[in-house]
């Protein structure tokens, strides 16, 4: 097992691991600081230097216990072609572990890897760990392709620097990976009615979903933590994510939220006046020079969505940011009262790098790709709909910047018509049975989420004070109780579907 | 609307196309007399040569009233691939008939192409024309990728030449393909609420049952008529296919059955004689030499296969074969009854070709591709367990066999994996929802269809007279009342699913 010290301070690394995605996405989305890169950066290995992660608490790989065991398996790059092309192969990395499995019919319980290598998942999902002995389960962590160690044509850099051999990177081919690499374990150890429960968070949230609509015979149920589905096309506002960004804080703090909102536009004011942007890296201790009020913008924005979207317990990032906004002697002018927030939230840094472009992580190099290629996420926002200034999605624009950066246009409707989405409730309701939809109504991403019930077995479980992809993590002795509450419902759930199908069995 | 009269003898045409396509996967499937063509055979037009169809009697497509309307997608040629080859484009062909359509929410009959060209369906399918002034529906009839005039890459021979091209032609890419169609149709006509009942008959039932599974946010049910959904892997007996030939022909006469069981070594005997070739030759009108006797014992078998398969109303060619066994005057020998029964069935010929390999309809082209790629379905049979001699299959030669022709070998386990199939009643009981499986008893490709009832709204509807695929033919007035029975049980199943489509709308 997992250290459980160690594994709190992962939680912590966890969510920053995360922040450095959204950070991209949303730089992406909304066209602002961060243009989409016009050429594929390297790799490099420099990842802390973006993080506050304490390299002294990061969880090695040899920490990891013995019971948990590597293993690959021999997969198909194409399942959809049968062009000679597609028959190429790489070895997609798993993990297993069978300290608690009872054998035979007892359940297995498989995490759906996401944009990341598996270790970094290994060293923060706690559900499956935490629960193998209540359910007698047998866990598998599957790496999806193009990440970690799965991935195909040799290196990521190599992989993404290709034209036709990035393009077998996407959901439909992950799932696909999926159900052969389940179907192997059955096989391999003889657990052909061993129910299997797959779980993720995030886009890992959708893949589990999807993966039990569209492979019911491998996948018993699905428990999808944070998973935004329904945030493709029209379907969820533009501005849902932003939205609850800004409730976040309107709730934290009034104050602080109007100080924000207030905020850019002094910015602004000071940027254009002589040697204002040297006043203004100096004040919010930029590393390196300041090249526009839109980069500084960027930047506060990202901490803002971060802070809300892994706002956590016991740190809750936003009431922190907030009562160092708030704190400030009166007097404290709105940029002072901003600095005070970062500064909270950063912590001790001597300075702060804002935009690290000799730095893109693997897993921001692949997600990059897959936002510009199927999982077209439309967030935006418009004029005071939020507490940010205006940055509409616009799509043509975007269609645009993606063709060309990676030479082919995105498919923006592609995830609606293999998936669905539209008219959920109206589709779920009579098809379907087996997933939870588990969301933190404080995540920005339970915009895009499933918050109602839709049927008998279609469930929603949300907490009102809750942040992204909480309940998957390993609980702590510190988790509050509406926390402890979810996790036990999903539990219960889920046994209410292995009971069931243990009696369909007997049939 | 299609003429009804000019129909009734398209019934005809249509088992006949069908005939031709049995012949080709079984003597593939058997590794017998035809083996695997090791080059891509050219196209020729002679298809009337191989069936007994009567030219004076094929409509003509412009005899198809004007009502049927031919429009053209664009179609993505890889659905699942994000490089630039897949962003190719071809035209995929589709017929529409808005004649008893009641616009806005009324319903939408779809029916996906199989393994031929539209053109066929459109003559021979009835199903929907007959019942669209019923359900207000709008008509729509989609052709598969890679058939008729839906080909990319050029023609069939372009397409199929090349080991690339033809790497797309799967029933994945096709499903998509109709999907794509149908939200593309909805959109054109604004028909968003109108629900879409998917219809389809053999390979083409296959593809509405997965269509159902895969997009039920596209079709709301599916009509599956003799889809033989569990004829993979090993979930069906590989025998299931003869055994029901031989049942049917036992059925229909004993003595008849008797003197089938018992040819086959007597061909071989007279085979093994001096001018045994000749005389057997001669004997059975077959025009030029024969080779050898597994030459003449294919053709026999196919023969059996093909009336057993299409053993239809009103003239069900296995009583027909079998009255002419009979029928013979005592003291006939064994061969002399055999050659009545065949000439019974192919009538006025003044001799037959048994095996045409210069001649490959478009059909058996790309059938023989989908059986060598994805879709293989293991029909064989023992020692002694149906009426024809041994011939198991043998997934290894097959396997084997494919790949030289096709220089890529098959994925016989991708179905299974992709679609399911294995626990069919365990999987479904819970999950999905409004899939009828029709079935004829007497159709060898029931033993691979669903004929029990799976849950309240995933039926079988099933005659014991039956053949393949009657229920979706056009309506004649001489069908018997179990088979207007059946239909009618079908319009009240799929009138119920669109009542309670219609409730929940309001919802």
């Amino acid at each position: 097992m997992i250290n459980m010290e160690a594994q709190k301070s992962f939680r912590f690394s966890f969510q920053f691991y995360h922040l450095l995605l959204i950070l991209l996405l949303q730089s992406i989305l909304s066209n602002s600081v961060l243009a989409i890169p016009h050429k594929i950066p390297r790799l490099t290995p420099h990842r802390e230097t973006l993080t506050r992660r304490d390299p002294n608490k990061i969880l090695s790989a040899s920490a990891i216990s013995d019971d948990f065991i590597t293993l690959f398996y021999t997969q198909t790059i194409d399942h959809f072609n049968y062009g000679p092309q597609s028959y190429a192969t790489f070895q997609q990395r798993y993990v297993i572990n069978f300290k608690y499995w009872g054998g035979s019919n007892s359940p297995i319980f498989a995490y759906l890897g996401a944009e990341e290598q598996i270790d970094f998942d290994l060293q923060s999902i706690g559900f499956l760990s935490a629960n193998a002995r209540h359910f007698s389960a047998l866990q598998v962590y599957i790496e999806h392709r193009y990440y970690g160690e799965s991935i195909p044509f040799g290196t990521m850099e190599q992989a993404m620097n290709d034209i036709s051999t990035r393009g077998y990177f996407n959901s439909a081919q992950a799932i696909a990976d999926y159900a052969e690499v389940l179907i192997h374990i059955k096989d391999k150890f003889s657990a052909q009615n061993s129910p299997i429960i797959v779980f993720g968070g995030s886009y890992g949230g959708m893949l589990a979903t999807w993966f039990r609509l569209k492979y019911p015979h491998i996948a018993l149920g699905a428990l999808a933590s944070s998973a935004p589905i329904l945030y493709f096309d029209n379907i969820t506002p533009q501005n849902g994510y932003y939205s609850i960004v800004t409730k976040d804080f309107k709730e934290a703090s009034k104050s602080c939220y109007e100080t924000i909102r207030r905020s850019w536009a002094e910015i602004d004011k000071i940027a254009s006046m002589q040697y204002g942007l040297s006043y203004l890296g100096n004040k919010f201790k930029i590393c390196g020079p300041l090249h526009s009020p839109q980069e500084l913008k960027g930047y506060l924005e990202s901490i803002y969505t971060a802070a809300a979207q892994y706002n956590a317990p016991p740190e809750y990032p936003v009431s922190m940011i907030c009562s160092a906004i708030d704190g400030e002697p009166t007097g404290t002018d709105i940029l002072g009262r901003i600095f005070a927030g970062v500064n909270s939230y950063k912590k001790s840094y001597p300075c702060y790098h804002i935009n690290d472009y000799s730095y893109q992580s693997e897993s921001s190099l692949g997600w990059t790709w897959q936002t510009c290629s199927e999982m077209v996420m439309p967030l935006g926002r418009g004029i005071n709909d939020t507490m940010f200034p205006p940055s509409p999605f616009n799509l043509d624009q975007f269609i645009k910047d993606c063709k060309s950066t990676y030479g082919v246009p995105p498919r923006p409707h592609w995830v609606t018509t293999y998936y669905g989405g539209h008219d959920i409730k109206l589709i779920l309701r009579r098809f379907g049975s087996n997933i939870i939809f588990s969301n933190g109504l404080r995540d920005p991403y339970s915009s895009g989420g499933v918050l109602e019930d839709i049927s008998q077995s279609i469930l929603a479980v949300s907490t009102v004070n809750g942040s992204h992809c909480l309940d998957v993590l390993l609980p702590d002795q510190s988790d509050p109780s509406w926390l402890v509450e979810q996790r036990n419902k999903e539990i219960e759930i889920i046994d209410v579907w292995i009971a069931k199908y243990y009696a369909d069995l007997l049939v």
